[in-house]
């Protein structure tokens, strides 16, 4: 198996809510076939029917509201200042505050908001990770392995 | 907000474990403070306790099996052959069969497995969908935007 991933299909309760959502963050897409597909780097952000993500695994769908999914989306800024900002914006546009910006064990800054389906994003500056101008991260050689 | 997903944080209730079946699939990363940290393209999968990052964003950990958490992730690959290795490879890692692989609604093939933490994978090959040299996957135009 190589050592990436293509798809992160997030289970929505209401399409058009969560599409409003990412929209208001100034994410675009393309939406098809009740499926909203987001390119996000090198892969997809997918928006899709919780229901009809867990029917096609052939996973029992749970609760709507079934807690900590236990696994949470970080989006790395530049700045302090912009977590506060993209922290802010998704309020705005309707997000859950889950926890307000602070400085992290590492030496960052950092806060959580959760989206209209509960998804949880963690907001983070980590001066350790180094983005590029297009946006994606490079993992630095913590000299550990 | 821009359009990007930096790391993926995926909670496991058994460090060694997560990180022996991801290494078992043919991953290589970084452990460090207890975390394990996989470049995968552009952005990062990240290998965490889970009650520590409930704890982090300040959310209830909730069960260690809340059953599915309405997140999907999707390895794509080139052939329906591929799909069906990787998944024999994943059972042999220790994972579970979700889904055998089959044909999809939409002229691919796909099938799914779950880690040792129960985060569900889906290996798909989505002739739609181009797969680079590199691995990142590039959207077609639906021509519906």
């Amino acid at each position: 198996m190589e050592q990436r991933v293509s798809l992160i299909s997030l289970g929505v309760d209401d399409l058009a809510r969560s599409k409003a959502f990412y929209e208001e963050l100034g994410w675009r897409g393309q939406e098809v076939e009740e499926t909203v597909f987001f390119q996000t780097g090198g892969l997809a952000v997918v928006l899709w029917s919780r229901e009809k993500l867990a029917d096609d695994a052939e996973v029992p769908a749970g609760d709507r509201d079934p807690g900590f999914g236990g696994i949470v989306l970080a989006h790395n800024v530049r700045s302090i200042v912009e977590v506060d900002e993209v922290l802010a914006a998704a309020e705005r546009a309707g997000a859950r505050r889950v926890r307000a910006g602070r400085e992290t064990f590492y030496g960052g800054y950092a806060g959580f908001f959760a989206d209209p389906d509960g998804h949880v994003w963690e907001v983070a500056h980590n001066p350790g990770f180094t983005l590029q101008l297009d946006g994606t991260l490079t993992l630095p050689d913590f000299g550990t392995t």
